[in-house]
Parts: structure tokens; C-alpha cells; sequence
């Protein structure tokens, strides 16, 4: 195949419909950000919209903006935006605590449906390698509803819908891997073999074109801080199919939750619709600053929307791997996430074979930011360098550049300097 | 008595010490704010931080903040300088999610020791009149555990030790009518009954000493955002006493509370300490802001600390009681709140026999803000006009002007005025 030049790359900037987008994000300009899926970067209208709510909403309204400044609203305002992007329908998401935390609510909710519906399944089905605190959380409530979580390979999971398995709860996108379910066929095959889905859509939201009504499932969750660039610690949301929603509780009955939160009654009565899916007071600066976040994915809508953020995060993605096995050839490195672009997610990790951690740390200091993971040990897991693409602020320049540095890093053995030897875990 | 006067007030803030504390916040030039029970004023402070976090740790920084910036220590920075408020030892205390989902960990936790250590014990004993997200989480968790909730008249809990009581539920201050619990009288209640103890601090922490570990309580959370000035939805905390700590786990088993977070093993392994508490990712925006907020309550370290504020809010709000007992009798306002100093917290509740909702509407547009809570009329519990008395801003002038506010509403019967008439409920 062709080499690929520097040039052919700033050619496929120059005809790229969506390069302006890029002008929505502030960002350093010694950097190429590889990391958008574990922090998407600043967009550059969030400092003014946080500011606002701090100096005139809080400082000058008070008390008042819960009602003045339409900060009740917000956690469904900013719900009906992300919406637009996994094909929710206006009314059916809302924002709201952790994703730890509403994945907690929505398997909560899910035995709780399997309870009444099917009573004899008794599984939680998962894979190995989901993201650790969706297994965290499942093993909690396994525990106490006297149920069993049963981990599977990667991709495995629709082999093992026997006839008693009550959920299944899957990551759409791998977090290690950036290995990608088709959600429509697993939701379908999970459908036919009578249990219930689960979609964390942490790492697929703003990532990948997302159908929950299409797909017919039944719960999401996803995060507000990675492709939807919420910033640090963005609230999450949660979604759950109308056939669903108001059949069942979730068990964090907090007062943003009940039917007439400002009534202060006694006893807890859930709202209809995602409504009870809330909990406590949002944090509003978060909040408004997750708002400015989704509002980048959303200016995207007349240039194609979803769809074309896609098509570019392919192009980035296929680039990034043809370019690693054109220049990398004389190390060993392997790309570990899958080659078809219709398998994976927006990022792209390899396997090196050597001290990984130590060449991230190279890495990072030429300005080229990825992250490191490490494998679990115990499972026999590699570790990996993993490297996000976010469509919307990332050029193909960058992608050349990036494995440029990562040439040179392996080249000339820079990783192997000292000052580069793990000394923390990074998150 | 002899009538106070608008100089006596100007007087007794000339030699006021704590002063120069208001200097700390921004606030409205035409506002007396009497509603910081329900959100704390902004600290000037804090604009500038969240900027330096917004531009600078996450716009520059980017994922690499999580490090260099310090935000994955915040939750512990923070907790540690909020522990100084409230008797606690450092590393006791983390700022983690909402007061409601703090509330359902420290319940789950208090009954899995009672389920260890009292097997027979089988109730959580609350009040009726307890803020209702605890009554709903305690719901919640009781028909979990298959348990019994009883909700028991204010103030009359002790009297309902019985040996089938686990855990006795109670917020300090009450948030109607500010009444406050005499935290070690009534823990050391508890235990003499068997009782584990969680006291929930919302209209506490930072308005009253609390002596946590002195009390020997159990378990202990609280709210950012009233008088710790942390900003709309701040995050919320959580202490646990050393003695129960290790003992069990909470059920909300997210990453953060994990023994080693970044090693992203599959099987959960709490934290020690009250690291375990923590769940998900935390709003860092919004815990920065907290932060700048708590700051504003350790200046007054050096004027004397929280006895030194304490004596200033009871000056304060015995100042607007002896103004509401000498202007307002030709009114039918009855003090709601506990004329002792020692029983109640820095807030005053007013009953009006009429339209209160109207009243405090109209005192609103007079740049006095309070705020209303409607009486469960269910349980007959009356309407109340609410103020909050922050010492950290508040001047007794300020207390002066308002009840002069309030008696120009009531005196010409201002509040009847149409456009004052309840439209929506009010946070």
C-alpha cells in the first residue's frame, strides 16, 4: 500500500465539512488530544455559561434561579438535548448523578421488572471486561436480591441467554478495547431469550450514532464528561423505554424524584416517566457546564449530525491504524481493538510489547495524549495504549502527527529514559 | 422592654468581630438575604477558582489535572477542611454525590451492623416531620430490608427506644421549624437503648459547633450548598465513626470507592476508611466551588470558629425575634421556632394567619428574601415564613430592615395584592 504523507493528510483537512467544528473547543496549542474518551477537551462557550451561572444566576438571583433562571428544569432541558444523540424521544432522559450511581437505579429497576415479569431468572449476565464499576454495582445488587452475576468473554454475552438469565448488561463500547456491540442484534437475540438489556452508553454517546428506540432496549446510562465533553466529573444520564418507565421503582427515592417534590410530603411517591430517576439537588455548575459540552455535538446537527461525526471518526480511526502499521512495523506493537471499522467505537488501543506506561509518558511530554491501562494480571489481560478520536476538534494532521511521535518515541528507545518509569496509577 | 432601635443595631455591628467576615461574599446591593439555610451566598472567591479550574486545570490541563492538578485528592481536601467544622478527624470525612444518596449509603451501612450485632432490631425510628428525602430513602431501605420505618412526633424520638430499635434517623436542625437536637444527649440516648445513631447536618454544619467524634455518634451526612456556600447542588458529605468504619460496606459500590480505583480489577474490594463511601466520579466544577465556600467558615477560625459564629447567629436571631414580638403585634404572626437560643438552630420560622405565601412574595419584591414552606395540611402542620440567619454576611441591621419590611407588608396589607398569589411551588 501507499505510503501515507503528512500532505495527503492537511488535503483531507482542507475538504473536511466538518473541520470548523474544531472552533467550538479551546485548546492547547502545544497538544494533540488523544483522551477524549476518558475527558473530552473545554468547549470554548462553557467558561461564560458557568461564569453566568456564578456571577448572575447564584450570586445575583440566589435563591430565586431555581425558579427564574430555569434551574429545576435543567436536568430535563439538558436530557432532551442528549436525547437528540441515542434516539431517545423528548421527555424519556434526564441528567442526573453519577454513572455509577444510575446504573445502580436502572439494574435496581431491572430485577425489580424480572421479579414480576419472570421470577425464575435468577442471572445477571455481564462481560469480564466491562468497565469495573458496572460490575461493581451489579455485584452489589446480585448480592441483594439473592441473584447471581455471571461474566463472560467480550462479545460472548448472546451464548449464554439461557432461560435464566434476567439481564443483560453490556457496555456498548469497551472502554479497553473500543470493541463496539451491535445494539439492535444483542437487544434483539436478549429480547428473543426473554431477558432484559442494559446499555452503558458511556463510551458510545457523541461517539457513535446511538438507537435506543430503534434498538428497542430497555435501560441506558451514559456519561456526560467523555464525548459529550461535560468536563471533569460531568453528571450522567439515564434513559428508560416508555413500556418500562412507570411499571416499576427505582430504590434512591429522593425528593427530586417524588411525584410533588415542593409538596414535602411524607411519604415517597414516585413521578411518572424518567422523573423518578432523579435523586437529590444537581450540581447546577456541572450541570450548566455539561449543557455547553452537548451543545458542541449538537451544532453538528446541520452538517450531518451523528452520522457524519461517524464517518469522520472512521476516517480518523482507519487512518491512526494504517498509519501504525506503515511506521510502526519495526516494533512490536499491535493494534488490539477491532480492524472493521463497524466493530469498534472512537478509539483505537495497542498492544505493546514493553513497558507500556513508559512510552505514554514519552508520549505525553511531545505533547500527544493518550492513556495508559494496564491489564489485569490475574486475568492475563495486556496492557494498552489507548487513543480516543473525537470528530469534532480532531484533524487528520493530528492523527499523522501522533504517530509520529509515537515513531519517534519507539525509535530512539526515549521510552526507556528513566524519568518515564511508572511511579502512580493515572485515571 | 425598650424599643430596639435602628442605631442599636448599626452599634452592635461597629464592634461586631466578625465583621470583616462579609467581605468574603458577593451580594445583591438591594438584597437582605435571609434564605442561606436554603442556599449559601456566593463567595467572592469562587468565580475566580472555578475559572482557574475551567481555563487552566481542564482546558490546559486536560485529563492530565486528575494528577497534577490534585482533583482526585479533592473529595478528601475538601471533606478534611469541612471535618474541622464538625468535630471530626482528618481522613473521617469525604464530599461525595448528594445528601440523599449519602443518606441511603450510611442507612444501608447502619443496618448491616445492626444485622451483625442486633439481629432482633428491626426498626428505624424517624421523625414525621424529618426533611422528606429522608423519610423516602429510609422508605426505600426499610421495605429492602423488610424493616419497619416509625415516624414519631419532633423532638419526642427518645421516647421510642424501644429493644426492637436499630437505627434512630434524625437531622439536627429541623428544617421547618429549626428546632435543634441536642446531638450528644440524644446519641448517648440511643446507645443506652442499642440504637446506632445517623444524624443528618444539612441545616447544621457551618451554622452550629457540632462535635461529631465528641457525641460519640455513628454516622453522620450533610449538604454543601446552604451553609457551607458551596453553589447550587454542591456535593454532599459523608463521616462515618472510626469504630463502624471497616466494619461494612455500603451498597453503591462505584469505582471510587474501590481499594485501588486505577487498578480496574473485576471483583469490588471497599476502600479502607471512609474512602469506601465514594462512589462515582465527582463533579469537580461544583467541588471546586465547595470548596471556596467552606474557606469562607475557616476564616473564622482565628475570630474564634464556630462558637464565636454561633454567638453571633444567636444574637441574630434573638434580635429578630424581640423585633417581631415588638413590631409585628397587631399582626397574627406566631414565632414557630424555639424562643430558647440552645434549642435551635440559626433560622427563624414565622406562622402568619393568612396568606404566608403572599407575605413572603411581597417581601421578596422589597429585596428581603426569605422563603415559604407549606404546611402538610394532611398532618395539619402549618405554613411557615422561613429565614435564615448566616453570621458570616449578615449585619443586625440587616435583621432590623427586615421585620421593618415585614411590618410594611402586614400593616398595609400589601401582601393581598393579586399579582402576589401563589402560581408555582417554590424550591
Amino acid at each position: 500500500m501507499t505510503l501515507i504523507q503528512r500532505t495527503d493528510c492537511s488535503a483531507l483537512d482542507a475538504t473536511d465539512p466538518l473541520a470548523k467544528l474544531r472552533d467550538q473547543f479551546v485548546l492547547p496549542s502545544d497538544v494533540i488530544y488523544l483522551d477524549g474518551n476518558s475527558l473530552g477537551a473545554l468547549p470554548r462557550a462553557t467558561a461564560a455559561r458557568v461564569q453566568q451561572v456564578l456571577t448572575e444566576e447564584w450570586g445575583q438571583g440566589l435563591i430565586r434561579s431555581w425558579n427564574t433562571a430555569g434551574w429545576i428544569d435543567l436536568p430535563h432541558r439538558v436530557g432532551d438535548k442528549i436525547a437528540r444523540l441515542v434516539g431517545a424521544a423528548p421527555g424519556e432522559l434526564v441528567v442526573t448523578d453519577s454513572t455509577s450511581i444510575n446504573l445502580y437505579k436502572v439494574l435496581s429497576a431491572a430485577l425489580s421488572l424480572a421479579r414480576i415479569d419472570a421470577p425464575q431468572r435468577r442471572v445477571i449476565v455481564s462481560e469480564r471486561e466491562n468497565f469495573p464499576t458496572d460490575l461493581y454495582m451489579a455485584q452489589s445488587l446480585a448480592a441483594q436480591h439473592g441473584m447471581r452475576l455471571e461474566l463472560v468473554e467480550q462479545g460472548r454475552a448472546t451464548s449464554h441467554l439461557r432461560d435464566d438469565v434476567a439481564v443483560l448488561l453490556l457496555t456498548q463500547v469497551n472502554y479497553r478495547s473500543g470493541a463496539m456491540h451491535d445494539m439492535a442484534a444483542v437487544t434483539a437475540a436478549a429480547h428473543a431469550a426473554g431477558a432484559l438489556t442494559i446499555w452503558d452508553l458511556a463510551h458510545s454517546v457523541g461517539a457513535v450514532p446511538v438507537d435506543l428506540n430503534g434498538a428497542q432496549a430497555d435501560f441506558a446510562i451514559g456519561c456526560g464528561y467523555k464525548y459529550l465533553n461535560g468536563g471533569p466529573g460531568a453528571p450522567a444520564f439515564v434513559w428508560v423505554h416508555a413500556r418500562h418507565v412507570d411499571r416499576v421503582q427505582q430504590p434512591l427515592s429522593g425528593w427530586h424524584g417524588h411525584a410533588a417534590p415542593f409538596a414535602f410530603t411524607s411519604y415517597y411517591q414516585p413521578a411518572h416517566g424518567i422523573a423518578r430517576y432523579l435523586c437529590g439537588t444537581p450540581p447546577l455548575l456541572s450541570l450548566a457546564a455539561l449543557e455547553c459540552g452537548v451543545d458542541t455535538l449538537l451544532a453538528a446537527e446541520p452538517l450531518g449530525g451523528m452520522p457524519a461525526l461517524r464517518r469522520k471518526s472512521v476516517a480518523l480511526t482507519d487512518l491512526f491504524i494504517r498509519l501504525v502499521q506503515q511506521q510502526l512495523g519495526a516494533h512490536k506493537v499491535t493494534v488490539a481493538t477491532p480492524i472493521e471499522a463497524e466493530r469498534r467505537g472512537s478509539q483505537v488501543s495497542l498492544i505493546f510489547d514493553g513497558d507500556g506506561y513508559a512510552v505514554m509518558q514519552a508520549l505525553i511530554e511531545r505533547g500527544v495524549i493518550g492513556d495508559f491501562r494496564a491489564g489485569d494480571r490475574a486475568r492475563g489481560d495486556p496492557d494498552l495504549l489507548r487513543f480516543g478520536f473525537t470528530p469534532l476538534y480532531l484533524r487528520h494532521v493530528d492523527v499523522f502527527d501522533a504517530v509520529a511521535a509515537l515513531r519517534e518515541v519507539l525509535d530512539g528507545g526515549i521510552w526507556r529514559e528513566a524519568r518515564f518509569a511508572r511511579k502512580a496509577a493515572v485515571t
